[in-house]
């Protein structure tokens, strides 16, 4: 427990230096806001670093990759702009236990769709509404320490039907002044990694500098560490019988024979 | 109930060209025998066609699949194959409603792996194990007149760790003489479509013969079937507050400024 | 699918003798507008009775169970009145297989907290909220034929934490006016038997005469109906190895002689 | 992080007393391994007592459990014995937040069948079989350094279909000698509190001296200690519009006019 945990909060960076609006409100950027929520909670627990859409490789080298155990991503206006390649690095390494935060419009990004293999579509409203965040798990780790209901004086509404597989765990429910509702904190298991999507957050609104949402994030940050001592991607190995630890390399699906065959009819 | 369940059987059949001993064993292709099954199991309650990789567009063309309520998926020795453009438009399907039974090696297979988001790794063998299939959800209809356990002289061995999404429902876990373990029959829901997964079933054993493996195939297949009238993809609507019912286009995630703006800079 | 499913509807039919008002409002009683609400819907293919508190047994003898597909219940003022033999037979039948759909304040009967083990409690107001119902599962049996959202002009609010199990599945989630937020429409299996329980539904509404809610319980009796042959009790049995069907008599934790010393000791 | 986990092992010491070679192989009883187990794998962040059946109140005292963080439980010959007003007072305990670990035999004790609500019946066998515990969630923490598989040379036969509720989690699936298989590792949250129920451990065999068997008992004491800060009964509160955190006391099911008519009908 003694080693800060390495945190990566992964920017677009987009509607800050597009929006004046935007830059007023996140003058660091909203992974500054997002940063500094976290380091507020977390202290000396956490090392923190950013990313953005315009580092080189996106600021998400295998070296810094490796570096991390928790990643936090937002994107929005440039999802298609993030480059398959890192897109497969980050899967590699979520699936080999790194853990990821995607907040908010990041549920259309190409990372979290390549996880959850759905549309990850919903219904929307930029309106002004007003978010209940109501826990439904209040024995989990992320819940704890956040008012039942978190109120977000405004923010953008998403609504149900929400095309994400079934949560492992629904740990917040949101509702809006217009009377939507939003499974708004759920987790994910993939791979070896921990996956937790957190609704709130629009660039609209300064809902990175309200402490119940940088509370969560942080809850969800100490949450997405892997347990286990060593990232490793699962396998798929040969194990003979009655040997149950120590799996061979597969050697592929035909043996000589059907190879040769395959060979011969340009299969 | 009236109209009989469209099922297409999709088999690989490479090695039933390529091994001799398979061909032998499945006369009309593993395909040929997974079709005959479901058949001698619900009569004319479906309209059964098979389709395979060599044929144009793997026999998978929007028209067929327009055409199909339920798709089973056979794959192993030529994953890498198929189409990657025929891989997106089964992905459609599905999410938009059709069902979806993936068989044994399919599980990776390119629509699987897609649908999953991880690795959909295992640990194997081929050595003869015995497995027995163990019924652990009694009440679903996919086990519905299926022997507790279901025994299976001889096939491949799968065990865990299989790394898959925590299911929706575990209906069946196998065992195998060696003592290895197998969540052999599970479910997923994904956009608007119904996923089976059901583990028996190799080239070198006659397990699409065995009564038992088949019924299960058949109660998947009746499963699998959508109950939505259409079958529509889901979308990403804005919904105006206290219209609930009329959804309109995304327009994007910039407005005007910040477009002109990110022209400007060549973003 | 020829047999009618047989229902049966109970209420607890006390408000509708002690409060004029709700006499007016349902005439027939609650369970009468629930019965003929599950007639209109599901038609020849439903066998309805109804069975109230003050029936001999609460109407509930082993017969009746017996003769009952699926039970729907709503109780509010008289929990305490019903009587634990009841409460025993229904719970064992529903382990047998007995569907069991709990309607509204249902939560509190000792039915529904025997089965799920928890305080069933929540959050609650009576005061003229408008609720609307979400569909988070759109494949579901229960979903089918719903308005997404439905909208229930006046009800009494329910809100979240409400302290059941998570869910086998959330098919719906409901909210209110004044912003709250509650899992309303939630499935669970329980040994052979499948429970539904569903929201919305207060004696100071004409809930019960709302064709959304209608369809909602019409399809909930579909959906519960048991798919297995025979009616049968899980029950704890030795097997022998390589015996996997037929099952021994349990014979007790002590053997013999320890039987005798505990006797003796007058353990 | 500071207070060593508060664990009380209760063991219910009847064949312990009534055969020799129980006694023989656990001569400080069965909650006297289990105790040790969880001192040598935790050291100074644990406090272990133990308490017996036949213990005044069982050991289980009002102030024993508010002074219990985690209990863990096993019994077996006696379940009968254990009384309802203890049972009652654990119950309330575990909604309450206390962490609850059921083993074995504990499967048919009063209070996890009062937990599950259902018979929690399962097949068996005493007869040397080789249990193989294997790892279906390997980021959980209950897993952590738990050998996959782990090898217990020998123990009782337990085999599905075992009857309780559908899992939140499935940590752990066994498979045994004769082919059967076992979820033996499950989780379930009730109320605030945390439950894992795990399979091995039997009277006839040194199970509980079993480093690995050890090892899950005291990495499930450390999950099931909750992270709420007090220990509290969930209950049912009327909140007023817009007053989302100061919930009233519950008032009863009739208003005045309906009591004064119940009052009067004798109802």
């Amino acid at each position: 427990m003694s080693a800060p945990i390495r945190v990566t909060v992964w920017g677009e960076n987009r509607h800050e230096q597009l929006e004046p609006e935007v830059a007023a409100r996140y003058p660091d950027g909203m992974h500054g806001a997002v940063a500094q929520g976290i380091e507020a909670h977390l202290g000396a627990g956490v090392r923190v670093r950013t990313a953005t859409l315009d580092d080189p490789e996106h600021g998400l080298t295998e070296e810094v990759l490796r570096d991390t155990d928790v990643l936090t991503w937002w994107g929005h206006a440039a999802h298609g702009e993030v480059s398959d390649e890192v897109v497969e690095r980050v899967h590699r390494h979520v699936l080999d236990g790194m853990g990821l935060i995607v907040l908010h419009s990041g549920h259309w990004s190409k990372i979290f769709m390549k996880l959850m293999g759905t549309t990850c579509t919903l219904r929307w409203r930029a309106e002004h509404d007003r978010e209940l965040v109501w826990t439904i798990d209040p024995t989990h780790p992320i819940a704890q320490g956040v008012p039942h209901p978190m109120i977000i004086e405004e923010d953008e509404m998403y609504g149900e039907f929400f095309d994400v597989p079934a949560p492992d765990e629904t740990v917040f429910l949101s509702t809006f002044s217009g009377g939507e509702v939003f499974r708004s904190g759920i987790t994910y298991r993939r791979g070896f990694g921990k996956i937790f999507y957190f609704r709130p957050g629009d660039q609209e609104y300064p809902t990175y500098f309200h402490d119940g949402v940088r509370k969560v994030i942080s809850n969800a940050v100490g949450w997405a560490v892997t347990l286990r001592p060593e990232r490793t991607t699962p396998t798929l190995l040969r194990y003979e019988t009655e040997d149950f630890y120590r799996g061979q390399g597969y050697g592929g699906a035909l043996n000589d024979d059907a190879r040769a065959a395959a060979a011969e009819a340009g299969l």
